[in-house]
């Protein structure tokens, strides 16, 4: 039996309301953040074909869309609330949805994040979750990691790995071969971000600027630099260093000499996109807190440069030359 | 020449941040809501072909996808702040993104409700809005309007006229023939609704339980008794009333010996959908109250019934006999 709209709802979605004043099943849901916070709000919209391939594993596709929005809070250092679900589907097919929605409500519960309202439809598969942190404010002024602290001489950091998402993505556009446990492994990255929540609400009073990562390294750390109204060096080798084989071991085995496009290890690190790694500066007299940060939050963080006055992108080697080569990001109507 | 997602935002969508900590163009927007209020959030997606015809006036759908939002806030009684626009389009085209933002925008302006942020991508055209509003809230108890709360013996009303969109609708595709200025004046209806937003704030502290009329009076009025475990009794003869010439003039004009589909003045009325008229309910002891907001808020209302203690609803015409009929309302599942 097809299940109406407000079956479904109430079948895969709702819940008693928790830290909501109401949740789920009226016009509103209401929030009420606690004195002295901002509540932080990110947006974002996945579209099947463009987002994710269709025929996707809904559970894992569940807990992608919820990652990516709480990686926007993590980027700003908010700790996640609430988050509403819009969706469109082609049709209702239970099989799908509850393996969706537990991968969704998972990850929710893993955060204490509350979902408490939405809308159901029929159409062309989209998923449009909106989120909401919150942050101190302390006599107004936001505690909240914006992308326009970043001052000269502040170091560059990245948490985590970067290039996973995108080689299993070109993997399974068939431009790359890869070994049937890397393309597991890299896959699980792509499709199951792990959102550095955590890390993000620890580095509060202690990063100057932050981005997540999620159109690829330079194109982020461009808003950044643009924002501040900065530039910065980044050093290579460093950046190589993310994907030497004490970080990947799943690449050791990888071939590079592809033939069908230009992917290098060091452009899948630079311009990936996917990764939900969190990028942020700090200054060089914070490095032990940076360290601290890093270790109570247990998400690796490597410096990967430096902010310079002058503006533009330098990428120098080990050696200090300047490398070349296009690294464009990710841009969802170029 | 092709704009990219970022170069979109700022063209159309972005202005200086006005009530928001942090307005559009970072991770997230922040938002700080006044001391003794609670924030609103609601959700609506808007799907082509689904919600609207392909090809839709541009300026109308960017009003009609907010205004179908802040129809949620006013059944909850709620100020509008400022909402979120996610939006999948095909291609970027800005004869088109010029009008959708104009019309969006001056609905906006018109309920000082501030854009704060988003997602655009491309995908089949998808327009996704949350948007927040604040209610106050004294002593952690809500002011806001909520679905649970009509009691026995209250009264039922419903404001404005409901039926003009259905009917338009009906035009549309096909279904009726409108002499031209009727489908003119049904179909703004249609494309470009009225949010009840300053008469839902007008009722806080009179109404005891409101919705808006998005699926149809039937459907909704269910709503609220499921919440409010009650039942009702609807005098269709003022339902009709509704209809009547002095509230539709449009309709006078209108044969309703249609042929194709069951229509009838009683089937829009009760039926319809789209309306965002409020549907809600009051005290008898609060008929000049309800009467002294409406005159406030400018918004005509007509009492259309009585809530029961008795489960169910019940359909009673002009001589207090029962009035038979199917009049299902809009499900997007069904």
């Amino acid at each position: 039996m097809a299940l109406g709209e407000f079956d479904l709802i109430a079948r895969f979605f709702q819940r008693p309301a928790r830290r909501s004043a109401l949740g789920v099943g009226d016009d509103c849901a209401l929030l009420q953040p606690a004195s002295g916070t901002q509540m932080a709000i990110s947006c974002d919209m996945l579209v099947e074909g463009r987002h994710f391939f269709a025929g996707a594993d809904p559970e894992r596709l569940g807990h992608k869309a919820l990652a990516v929005n709480l990686s926007d809070l993590a980027a700003c250092g908010a700790r996640p609330l609430a988050f509403t679900l819009a969706l469109a589907m082609p049709q209702v097919d239970e099989a799908w949805l509850a393996p969706f929605s537990r991968g969704m409500l998972a990850l929710a519960d893993a955060h204490d994040c509350e979902l408490i309202g939405g809308d159901t439809t029929r159409g062309p598969l989209n998923i449009c979750i909106t989120v909401f942190g919150e942050v101190p404010a302390i006599h107004g002024k936001t505690r909240a990691l914006l992308r326009s602290g970043a001052g000269a001489d502040d170091d560059i950091y990245v948490s985590g790995t970067l290039g996973d998402a995108r080689l299993a993505l070109e993997a399974l556009r068939g431009h790359v071969s890869l070994p049937v446990d890397a393309l597991a492994r890299t896959r699980l990255r792509l499709e199951q971000p792990t959102p550095r929540v955590a890390l993000g609400q620890a580095l509060r009073g202690i990063a100057t600027a932050a981005i997540d990562v999620s159109d690829g390294l330079l194109g982020d750390l461009g808003h950044i630099l643009a924002q501040s109204g900065v530039g910065a060096t980044i050093d290579t080798s460093s950046a190589i260093g993310l994907i030497a084989e004490n970080h990947y071991p799943t690449w050791a085995g990888v071939d590079f000499s592809f033939d069908s496009v230009a992917i290098t290890p060091l452009s899948l690190v630079l311009a990936g996109g996917d990764d939900y790694e969190l990028l942020f500066t700090a200054p060089s007299s914070a490095r032990e807190a940076v360290t601290a940060a890093a270790h109570a939050s247990q998400t690796p963080v490597t410096r990967i440069g430096r902010i310079d006055a002058t503006a533009g992108l330098r990428l120098l080697d080990a050696q200090g030359q300047p490398v070349s080569g296009r690294f464009d990001s990710f841009d969802h109507f170029a």
